[in-house]
């Protein structure tokens, strides 16, 4: 298998503007080296994580673009997550005043003094855990906290959750699943990157434990297929993601779509919006980010059961 | 057992100025027998829903209030759901173009024709499942839409979901979970109603399968002890429960009162903080009522470790 | 002229449960002494904010209700506001840990520390201005904050901000212009106060230039025309008022009020839905109470052009 | 004067990537000519709406970027508004389904059939009014909706206001006043576009009276100082200009520059957060584009009370 590493820089923004960094070609699974959303400027709970955000580029290093062959705009990208192994043994948390859902920031800012900045380092113990004492230990669940194809025009920060996907952080983009991407530009440009060992619903504080990662991934196009918005599928689950501001706007997009979908198996609209009404999932992947992302869910057995 | 039936109308408000239908005694466990949310004046598909609202002298009608003896302001009220059955061997949902998370409404009104209304009825099937047809089918997963503790001051709508709780429409506050409501006036005043046989997160249309039932309910105290906001605690889980407006602010208050129990298990605020951006849940209970409602969820064993 | 003063306590409600302290005749003019919102326990920059919160009985007292003869469901009061004067020599503003637009608050909570509480102590100077010192100095612009019918069933906290009026902190609710408000029950239930002695758009800090004063007002009737939100007329506009949250919301419900108002005039809908993009206003009124308040404008030369 | 033409394609994006069509001295005044924001695809009520945002490349066209001559990162940019003047002889509105505050759009979807669409042609009358009409008629209140210098790294389609301006749709960006704005990447590299000839406060059914223009800019450079929101200086104000969502964000951004601005005149914040509770404005710019705006004012007078 393929290992793809970033040559140069790391892609702050999800963009069709930057050279593609490897071509691969559908059906090809690929190995993809990720940095942490620090770009790894942060190992101990001594750094200073103002001197990290002045001498860093960007935010969220993504790896890519991947060029796809044979994508067009219109397509549906498919990408199978295989697996994730980290790459170093520790990962890192940390309260910092430019993000989280209950720390005042850019967006929603306070008169308030700003919170003391902490950093938390995790290290596997032997049973795989992420221990950084005996309270704070966690299970491995890793999973990508960015995915995205490129804007059909626009460059966007890599901290952006949008309807190519981006920074959805919603913790289904995990091994096991298939995520689905619209395509807007010819070849896809796809980028990943924010690796996280474990992260709750809504990513509370706004950093994750975030790690650097060897992710397996395989790519397939859904050619002539159009989504609006990214999907998920689980072995049991279809999934769609919102991501806007307010929260209830990023609900509304999760539940509409998982609406569309259900109707491409056969449901009619105004029976599949009361169907979900008593049976559809709905949780908050990030309140954190600069769109806050919900994930709606359906059991493939209900949204199948047209077609049956 | 005692059984417990409204006399005279229904409370179609939480307050405490009603005149208590019951007293019970802590530890008592008693029987309530519930309406449903639409009166029990929708029976068919071909009902006029505009009739029924006219018609109707309230939304939601609650049983109650129930006088806790011993209650008094600033105690905590635990109610154990026990048991819920159902009375009639119909649910109903239904479009109804004054509520609805994807339907323009009071709240979010908008310049387009409003939906046609419909109705669904579901009839219960030899396997116990609800049952419209071949495709919308659900499962009995029955739980109270609404409790409530009577504000202090106000006589709040039974359609609002408010800091005593109220029409939270959380699925999780079902069989087998304890309800923890906080008392602002002495003997709680605790209302109930509401219930659904089925529901998903976000109750998307604005109606559940809607029933009639009879509930089994033990009250308890827990003196002196102050909450801001309904906790429910099921075998494996503590939850809290935000209801606001726009939905971030009820997650913002569903994880503000989670650090908040935590605390109460010796964890410190900012380590609490970082461990539930690990390890919380967040799920949307309403995407619909006067506020909505978001429910934020931590494993006991993490709650409990720092006194293990 | 009659002067009506508060019997008893005031009322912290708005509801239509409590016994009239007085009837008042369409076309009748009245003065009405009003409380500030502090309930008169703030009177020095000394004075403890906590303590002045824990010993008064609610927030915000009102006088009333007055019941208006004639008055039903269904109806329109008008409220003229013909004068308002101060009861005493000075106003109070101050920063509270309870509420504020750039203050965490019960509904947007963050993990930052309270702010210092604050009072600010303005007296009347010679040229009649509010001044504390030689840069905190302001004009007297007075209005009342808080103007409302009763629900239909609720008693809402006079914090609120509603359909039927309530804590709207429009600067517009002042002498010269008149109030329209929906009647939801037979006499109308009138309550105000809150009257400030200046305010900004939006209240930034959660309290205005607050004072007590003697309020003259006219009541007048609009049998049989039903209206949803407030209307506000003064000599030359046309005004709608919408509370909700988030402010959105509050946005999409004036605008709408507005359009139904100008189709009373024969514009047809989406005439004036285009015609206010053009030449509407909307201003934010408090950002700061249960629902946040908008404006929306038009000019009476605009609306009133169709019937020319 | 010169006249600076757009040479090729408009730009679609506020980026740094695309290459300077004009370079500027501090001090220069020049005449820029800029397209209307359908790409000057709408000529007539009978066109097709759909036809237009199928053809056209992007939304929204900016001429740029214009490279001023010694602008550093850090920098602040002055642009004063000399005179806008029409060049054709009639402006567009319509009614779309893609955009509106009471219409369902992307970010906020609803089940309800979209609305009808519509085209309402303006032209010059002899009293030089915009007339469609005997009601439907304006006055000449041109302005520029969109201004912007480049983001740090990100392409943003120009419907985004955002930190650096763009979109904000803000009548008060109009001749006689100056807009500041940030410096993030050296030469500024400015753009503006989406002339309005007369818009009413939220832009509310997302397109106001749409012209092509030519618009008199003179370019100055504060060195040295950095803001970090767009403020806007007219005769007698100051304005912050913040772009979020939800529009309570926005409004909390504006106020918390405008309270960093009068912290540059001497004013204690807390006091200035006091002061503008009694005496700041604040308006909607716009209800409809990917961020809302909100705009806070003071007056001069108060604001530089502290330095008299």
């Amino acid at each position: 298998m393929r290992t793809i590493e970033q040559k140069g820089a790391y892609c702050y923004t999800f963009n069709r503007y930057t050279e593609p960094l490897a071509r691969v070609k559908p059906g090809e699974e690929v190995q993809l080296l990720t940095e942490d959303a620090y770009c790894s400027l942060v190992k101990s709970e001594n750094d200073d994580l103002e001197y990290m955000r002045k001498t860093r580029t960007g935010s969220n290093p993504q790896i890519g673009p991947i060029y796809v062959e044979g994508a067009e705009a219109g397509d549906t990208l498919a990408v199978h997550i295989l697996d994730i192994q980290p790459t170093r043994d520790f990962a890192v948390s940390s309260i910092q005043n430019t993000i989280g859902g209950l720390t005042p920031n850019k967006h929603t800012p306070m008169m308030t003094e700003p919170l003391k900045e902490r950093i938390w380092i995790y290290r596997f113990d032997k049973e795989g855990f992420l221990r950084h004492d005996d309270y704070l230990r966690f299970p491995w669940k890793p999973f990508l906290g960015t995915m995205a194809t490129a804007p059909k025009l626009e460059a966007l920060s890599a901290l952006t959750p949008f309807e190519n996907g981006g920074n959805m952080d919603a913790p289904d983009t995990k091994p096991g699943n298939i995520v689905y991407l619209p395509v807007s530009v010819d070849g896809a440009y796809f980028f990943t990157g924010d690796c996280h060992a474990a992260q709750g619903e809504g990513e509370l504080c706004g950093t994750a434990l975030e790690i650097t990662a060897k992710v397996k991934l395989k790519f397939e196009l859904v050619k002539g297929k159009t989504i609006n918005w990214p999907r998920i599928e689980s072995p049991d689950e279809y999934m769609t993601v919102g991501s806007s501001r307010p929260m209830e706007d990023a609900a509304r997009i999760a539940y509409m779509e998982l609406i569309a979908l259900m109707t491409e198996f056969g449901w009619e609209r105004m029976d599949a919006y009361q169907a979900l009404t008593q049976a559809g999932k709905l949780y908050c992947a990030n309140m954190v980010d600069t769109n806050y992302s919900m994930v709606a869910k359906v059991s493939k057995a209900l949204a199948q059961r047209r077609k049956q």
